[in-house]
């Protein structure tokens, strides 16, 4: 198996050389744009997108990026999906002590096992403006590929924070002065009701279990997304969107740190 | 190939037959919760989470459904996924005429090509209390068990309507009072501060490029979800997700009609 399979398959491979692959373009130039240092860039010779790649091929050069071909079929055996993009990039890890989390609004993922709703939580998240998310231990990897490409570049554009137990992340936003509260599927008070102020940290449970309920108890609040509906639940990144840009749209109306429900 | 992998597999035969595969225990309950005239199920008898199942099954049989065995190994090869779930369903067609959609908040997606993202959709509408979803020809199959499956259980719970010309859709909605609007990734109204009414018709375009601008001309108005930080945009279901959401927070607010921003 080469590197670059073994990047991509295994997370121990990716903890020791403390790099991960972030394939296609999008996710590429977001890394660029992200002022990364990025170790490596290799593309498919035998693509016929490969053309439409050079743009990116140029900055990438001109930031000393080295840029290796692969032949057809190379890439194939090195992705995790079925038709894999022409390019990937193998980039350092850019998550950041939790110290460095000390204001804003962050989520903070507990036992979230699906790097699809990872990394569709870091799309939203981006897109609504939030400061920061936080995994903790028990979550899948940050740098899964499929994370990486359900973020849809998103991963390069806000900081995150990998690891530490859920108890850790709890007790170290507390002692920084967030007000710490557990999102649940229900019975808590409605999202849009709940007056919040930063620093802020919301909590997502587990896919099927959402949150301990004694883990919950910790946090200072809580709140649920009503469902209407025949609907069990919301996924665990549907309901991060959906508290996200309600917190978003408090913003616009009343400015930065205005996060109560009354702006 | 069995009839079941072909109905699996194949949306002409699905169209041929007008049956779909329903798959899992939930999408199942959902079926029979549902008081569809399920065809018949099937579950793996090797499974060890056969027993489990056993008070569905009782449900399904007291219902007078049909229930099959298959061998272990079966499944696997019907299903489309890499662990599929041990049970189920061959139902009927459930999808409505567009003619029955009179009234209400509905959701039309135009060119949606991932049947992921359309069950997400389902699932989201579902739960935000949206009363009916029109899948636009050129989108990807309701029942395509990639649909199925996103939509948890869902796809039972609303209304949906299948096919139709994006356009005659539009024609058919406008002709019955609908209020059209159609979202767009960006330039359009806040979607936060826009004043809208029921009965509404929100129109959601391709992933990737979004509704065409000419028909987004063609509805009475337009929105947009402001995106913050370095995103580049929502993807689809995410978009659905947050003004569905919206319009449920308003109507909590303001009663069961009431859309306007100001409840």
């Amino acid at each position: 198996m080469t590197r670059l399979r073994r990047l991509s398959a295994k997370r121990s491979q990716r903890d020791r050389d403390r790099v991960f692959v972030a394939e296609g373009a999008k996710v590429v130039e977001a890394a660029l744009d992200g002022d990364v240092a990025i170790e490596a860039i290799y593309c498919d010779t035998g693509s016929s997108g490969l053309s439409a790649l050079e743009p990116l091929l140029e900055r990438a050069r001109a930031r000393g990026v080295r840029i290796h071909g692969l032949e057809s079929g190379v890439i194939e055996r090195v992705s995790d999906t079925v038709t894999p993009q022409p390019i990937l990039a193998v980039v350092p890890f850019i998550d950041r002590p939790m110290a460095s989390i000390t204001a804003g609004v962050v989520l903070v993922l507990v036992d979230v096992r699906d790097p699809g709703n990872i990394g569709a939580v870091l799309r939203s998240a981006d897109a609504a403006g939030i400061d920061a998310v936080i995994l903790s231990d028990g979550c899948a990897d940050l740098y899964n590929p499929k994370t990486v490409r359900a973020s849809a570049g998103s991963l390069f554009h806000l900081p995150t924070v990998r690891g530490g137990a859920p108890e850790e992340v709890l007790s170290h936003l507390e002692a920084s002065g967030f007000v710490t509260c557990a999102t649940l599927a229900r019975g808590a008070q409605d999202y849009a009701d709940a007056e919040l102020s930063a620093p802020l940290a919301l909590f997502f449970g587990n896919e099927a279990k959402g949150l301990e309920a004694e883990f919950a108890n910790r946090c200072s609040t809580s709140i649920s997304v009503p469902i209407a509906g025949g609907a069990e639940s919301l996924n665990v990144a549907m309901a991060a969107t959906v508290i996200a840009f309600e917190l978003a749209r408090r913003r616009r109306r009343g400015g930065r740190e205005a996060l109560s429900m009354n702006v």
